[in-house]
């Protein structure tokens, strides 16, 4: 198989991308100039040595070559409320969420969803989730534990799941789960609006 | 100007309607029978007469031609409870709240929006809004005022307008003001939500 | 039933309205005055009274209320050539083609389409589309008629079965059938063009 | 700055492709196994040095690394009709065009349009497309000379711009220039078609 086809099929794997956008990605690169390719290849083969997951929150993060610290830069930022913390999908979602600056807690990233159809959580990280959280319990540091995933069928169930998984956690060091809260979001409009989100902009009116 | 083009222009009025449709309303007016233009002529003649205008919350309702009650069936409904207030924008919001069966209390229809760049409030029920909550209030059976608008600038504005406009009331009478809630709506996803909505997620966790 | 759900349902079977917008238009004429929906009940209730279907291209026509002449002013115009007929669906793509200036002959309007895995034509014009080009091919005027339908199956299914019912009198009347010319469109890009617009393209190169 | 950002800001020069996909490509890699990354990176920088730019038509093509022949398969095909040339403005309107199988002769990629706003045409390949046509000229092998832009301003701009130029050769080697026929493209509906389609459609017909 030619390159040209092999980065085609490869580019397809990206996410978003079908078959003709792939095919534009690599004329696109044959018409750049070699050092620009060469760039981006080092920058590819490179990522993953540059980047460290957190062995707390699950994140990824830069680590400038050095391996040595095991904790990404909001765990072990002092500053940031311990007691806190938010459980949410994927870093995407975490970035988000640093960028509206709400929040000030800390993060866990749980690596996927339970899907509403499955009964068991393929691929995500239960075992680690209790395990952060009962080290912080042991050191009575926790009060609360947020679920925050997206308002679907599968971010609903996941989040049903993960206050089940809690559930012992939770008795056991005195914490409270919460989840996000629910009602209009910007550009609801009341016309237009589900049932599901009026109901809960009633009961949550303030 | 033949009725082809007057007609046209006349649907060129309804809301969301476009010289091409009006148009094709009136194409398709013309290959229907006649009994189906007099029954729709009527229908349109007639529509006035049947319908009122609740003397109380203002919305359109039928009186089956007698004119005596000027009460709608929700103002009359003893059953719903007359403590609460639920100030909307118009009539079909309103019909979507009744589809959620979320809310058991009163409506009352402002008829319109103060836009964000208008300081007065232009054709909008302000009077009647302050007769129909006082009215409430010397019975004492006014708890709480609910403003329920968009959630978009416009309807932010209109509910700072509407809480300012009760602001005297409210003392004298002792109700409260609540805003519909806010937070994530059915769909949101936390990669894509805007950071005023994760504040308000954030801020209304539960 | 209520005028208000009779009107709802009356306007639901226009064409492109679904039963939210349908309640939208109800809501906007219950807004209006009492004139305004006289004059448009007016309207639509003498709509065909002033309309006339002309009895040789059978496009509506406004007849200002005398029956007298039934020929529209396109037909019975004699600044046009009267040897080229253009079959075409519907009064609006007559009217379309009209404003394009493009064309200065006569038209037929076949009232509907044959569906693709229809193998009879129902409800449209056979009949009055042989006897108009019988009439013409005896006076010896006509010398082509021009099939205008949109490029999809339903409009090269039309085509083929109008050619195949004309065919017989073409050779009794000497005339010429032609379609519609294909290749690029205003906006059409190579990168995006199926294989049949590049084909067609290609093949009416000039 | 860190790889993270770095990659992100590389995909984000790709066609179409803003910051927020760029940023959900660096973390689809970042759950990749290190194998697929290197795979992805090398393919990168390889790319160029596997194809070549085929020194009549200007196609990017793949030499399996002997850089001997600089025609590629097209140009180099004996079996197709060298008399004709297609002018067209990238590769992927050829790839295009190939999969049609309406045209068998060989193709020239100009390398972009001259924009409707710009007197100059800057960075397209004038002088290769007169040096191509000069030697097939010579040759006394060229007949035709097919122009193949998309039907947009910009397009109809650039074929303008080439029929001038290709002009005094046209009259010193006698070979013809056309242009893609225009008409109805596949989905045209007649109701909703501009008035320049509908011009070309009349004007072609057949």
């Amino acid at each position: 198989m030619s390159l040209i086809s092999k980065l085609s099929e490869q580019f397809g794997r990206f996410p978003g991308i079908g078959p003709r956008q792939s095919r534009r990605f690599v004329q696109f690169l044959l018409m750049q100039n070699q050092s620009y390719l060469d760039d981006l290849s080092d920058s590819i083969a490179k990522l993953k040595g540059e980047v460290s997951l957190c062995s707390s929150c699950f994140r990824f993060f830069v680590t400038n070559g050095s391996h040595e610290h095991e904790l990404c830069n909001v765990c072990s930022d002092t500053n940031r409320d311990h007691g806190i913390l938010m459980v949410v999908e994927k870093d995407i979602d975490c970035e988000n969420i640093e960028r509206s600056r709400a929040y000030n807690g800390l993060y866990f990233i749980l690596g996927g969803t339970v899907p509403i159809l499955e009964k068991r959580a393929n691929g995500i990280r239960e075992k680690e989730l209790k395990s952060t959280v009962t080290e912080r319990g042991e050191k009575k540091e926790l009060k609360e534990v947020i679920i925050a995933f997206s308002l679907n069928p599968d971010g609903e169930h996941t989040g049903d799941h993960v206050v089940k998984l809690l559930s012992p956690l939770k008795e056991k060091y005195g914490f409270t789960t919460t989840l996000f809260g629910r009602g209009l979001s910007t550009g609801s409009e009341l016309e237009y609006s589900d049932s599901e989100t009026i109901k809960n902009a009633f009961t949550t009116r303030r």
